[in-house]
C-alpha cells in the first residue's frame, strides 16, 4: 500500500484512479449508463459522471447518440469504450512469410498484410520486411503510428525476457538478435517478442479450439516440431525459456519422415511448389492410395513419439495440431490417437487447430493488447 | 466476503479469528512477547492478551518461564507455540517396505518405524501393515491417537483427488483401492494420499537439494522410473494426475538396462540380496572395472533418454536423482549430464537427492502438516 500523499496532487490522482476504474468497467461491458457504471465500480454517481467526462474529453469513451432521438422523454445517456482510441500491431515472423495485423483495442482486425520472404533472407533484411509490413498495415488502416499502444511479435526460437533471440535454428542470422530493441526504433510504444508456438498456444485458448482449457500442448508442425505449453492457464516457458523444444528429441527420424510429406529442409524446396506436393499426398491418402497412406502413417508415428513424450511428462487436457497440417486433421488425428493410446495411461483430447495459419499472429495481437491494457492501468499507479 | 452477522455469536467469532491470527504469528516466530505479537498481527495489545489467554487455555500456546527468574524487575512475558499440541503421521508405502513417521506440529520427528514387506503382499494385508506401523509410532512416541491432526501417505501409481488409486503397476491389487477411505477408518482425522514421486519432489524443495528451486523434476528410480514435477513452486499433477509417468516412454529398453544394475523385476530378486549385487557393481565401477562401467554407462544412457524427453518438454531448473541410486551420484551425474547436454539446448542442474530414502516419508509428513495448518485456519472461517 502506498501512503496517502498530503499534496495538492491528491485530488487529481484520485480522479485518475476513478477514471481508470470507470474505463475498466466500460471495457468489460459496453454500452453502459452512469447507473450501470456506478453499480459495477462501487463509485458514487457524481464521481462516475466526473470520470466519464474526463474519459470523453481524453478520447477513451464516447456517448452513444443513436437511440436517444427515437425515444420520448429524456433517456439515460449511454457510453461506450472507444476501441479506436488506440491500436496494436501483431506479427508472425516466419521463414517464408511475415504476417502483420493491425487491430483496435477491442482486438478487432483493421488490416492484415502478408509478405512472402526467402527463407535464406538475412536477419537485417527480415527485420526490414517487418517494418514494411507495419507501414502497409498502418497506411491501409489510416492509423497514425503515434496511436499504436503496443506491438507483439511471434518468432521461432528461444526468446529471452528482453526480447532477444537466444537460440534459433530456423532463421539465418537470428541468434543473438535483439529483436525487440531493433523494432523499438520504429515504434514509440512497447514491443514484446515471444516464441511463435507459445503465442499460438495462447491464441488457441483465446480464439480457437482450446477455450476454457487450462493445460494444453500446441504442436507447431513445420520444418521442425515446436511446441507451446499452457499449464494452469499460463504459458509455461521453462527455466531458460526452452520448454517445448521437443523437436530435438529425435531429429534424424523426424527429418526422414517429414521430408517425404513436407519436402526437404532446403531453401529451394520450401517454396510454395512443395505445398502442392504435400497437398497431392494428402489428397491421394484420402482416396486410399497405399503409398500416400504409408507416408502419412510414418509421419504420424514419429509425430506421436514426440507428442507421447510430452504427454507422459505433463499429462495435458488437450493436444492441438497447428501449422499448415491442421487442415489434414481427418488423416492425422485418428492415427495420433492410436499411437498415443498405445504408450500413455491417458490419451488427451487431440484436435486440429481451428485458427490454422493465423494462430501466431492472433497470439501476437493478444500479447500486444495485454500490454496495452497494462499500460492503461498503470497510468493510475502513483509514482 | 461474508456479511457480518448481527447475532450474539459475533463477539466469539471475532475472538476466534483473532486467536487464529495470534496463533499464526506465534508459529511464524516463537518465542514472542505480547508486544511482538501485537506488532506482527496489527491487533491491539489487549486483544492479543485476550487471544493468548484463550490459546494457553486450549493448549496451543504456553508461557516460557525459564529466564524470568534470573532477571531483576518484571520481565516481558514470552510465549511459544506448543508444537506438541497436535501430531501428524507420514507414510511411504512401497513394494518392499512401509516407512512411517510421527512428527509434531513443527515437523520434528518423534518416532520413525520401518517394516519390510513382501513385494507380492496383497492390498488388504499391505494396508494392515500401514495400520501396524502407525500403532508402533504412536506407542513409541507415547502419543494418543486422538491427538493426530492429519495423516499423509505416499504411494506408487496415480492417485485421484479423493485418495483412490486409479493406476498402479507396482503393488499387487492396488488399482481401484480407496486408500484414503480405507485408512480413514483407523484415524479420526484427515487422511491424504499422493503419488510417491510428487511427495519426494516437494520434500526435496522443503528439506533437500532443491531449496528455493521452483521448477524441478524428481526422478524416483526403482523398478520403474517415476517422476515428480514441481512447476512454478507447486506439484504439477496433470489433467488426469498422470504427469511424470515417463517410465512408459521406452519400457523394454529400460527393463533391459535396469535389470543388469538393479536386478530383474521379479519377487525373488527384488530382495535385499540384489542390493548387494547393485552395490558390488557400483564399487567395481568406481574401481574402474570395465564390465561394471558398461552396465553403468548403458543404464545412464537410457535414464538420460527419459530425462531428456522431460527436459525438452518443461525445461526445469534442476533434475534430482532419487531412490536408492542417489548414493551413486558420483557415477551417474556426470554421465547423465553428458547425455542430456548432447540432446538439449540447456542442461538443467543435475543433482543427487540429499534426503535419499527418506524423501517420500518427509513429503508425506509435509502433506499432513499442510493439512493440519489448513484445519487450524479453517476453524476461524464463519460457517
Amino acid at each position: 500500500m502506498s501512503k496517502p500523499r498530503a499534496t495538492s496532487g491528491d485530488q487529481s490522482l484520485l480522479r485518475l484512479i476513478n477514471s481508470v476504474a470507470v474505463l475498466s468497467a466500460l471495457r468489460e461491458s459496453s454500452p453502459a449508463t452512469l447507473t450501470d457504471m456506478a453499480a459495477s465500480t462501487g463509485l458514487s454517481r457524481p464521481t462516475v459522471e466526473a470520470a466519464i467526462a474526463d474519459l470523453v474529453e481524453q478520447g477513451w469513451a464516447s456517448e452513444l447518440q443513436a437511440e436517444a432521438e427515437r425515444r420520448v422523454g429524456r433517456p439515460a445517456r449511454r457510453y461506450v469504450f472507444r476501441a479506436d482510441s488506440g491500436y496494436v500491431l501483431g506479427f508472425d515472423v516466419g521463414a517464408h512469410r511475415v504476417l502483420g495485423r493491425l487491430a483496435d483495442l477491442n482486438g478487432r482486425t483493421i488490416h492484415t498484410h502478408e509478405t512472402q520472404v526467402d527463407p535464406q533472407l538475412d536477419a537485417e533484411s527480415r527485420v526490414a520486411v517487418v517494418r514494411k509490413v507495419a507501414a502497409k498495415c498502418l497506411a491501409a488502416g489510416r492509423v497514425e503510428r503515434s496511436r499504436l499502444m503496443a506491438v507483439g511479435v511471434g518468432s521461432p526460437g528461444i526468446i529471452d525476457a528482453d526480447g532477444n533471440v537466444t537460440v534459433s535454428t530456423v532463421l539465418p542470422g537470428w541468434v543473438g538478435l535483439p529483436l525487440a530493441r531493433k523494432l523499438s526504433r520504429s515504434f514509440h510504444c512497447t514491443v514484446l517478442v515471444d516464441n511463435d508456438a507459445n503465442l499460438a498456444a495462447m491464441a488457441e485458448r483465446g480464439h480457437g479450439v482450446a477455450q476454457d482449457v487450462d493445460d494444453l500442448i500446441y504442436l507447431l508442425i513445420g520444418r521442425r516440431i515446436g511446441a507451446g505449453l499452457v499449464l494452469g492457464g499460463r504459458v509455461h516457458r521453462g527455466f531458460g525459456g526452452a520448454a517445448g523444444e521437443i523437436g530435438l528429441l529425435d531429429p534424424q527420424k523426424w527429418e526422414r519422415c517429414r521430408e517425404l510429406l513436407l519436402g526437404p529442409a532446403t531453401t529451394e524446396s520450401l517454396t510454395d511448389r512443395h505445398h502442392e506436393v504435400t497437398d497431392r499426398i494428402i489428397t491421394a491418402a484420402r482416396a486410399g492410395d497405399a503409398g500416400a497412406l504409408t507416408i502419412i502413417d510414418d509421419f504420424c508415428a514419429v509425430l506421436a513419439q514426440h507428442a507421447a513424450a510430452m504427454t507422459l511428462t505433463v499429462d495435458p487436457e488437450m493436444i492441438i495440431i497447428g501449422g499448415g497440417l491442421a487442415a489434414a486433421g481427418d488423416l492425422l488425428l485418428p492415427r495420433l490417437r492410436t499411437h498415443i493410446d498405445r504408450v500413455c495411461i491417458r490419451t488427451p483430447r487431440i484436435e486440429a487447430s481451428t485458427i490454422g495459419q493465423e494462430a501466431v499472429v492472433l497470439g501476437a495481437v493478444q500479447l500486444a493488447l495485454h500490454s496495452a491494457d497494462e499500460a492503461l492501468h498503470q497510468q493510475a499507479a502513483p509514482t
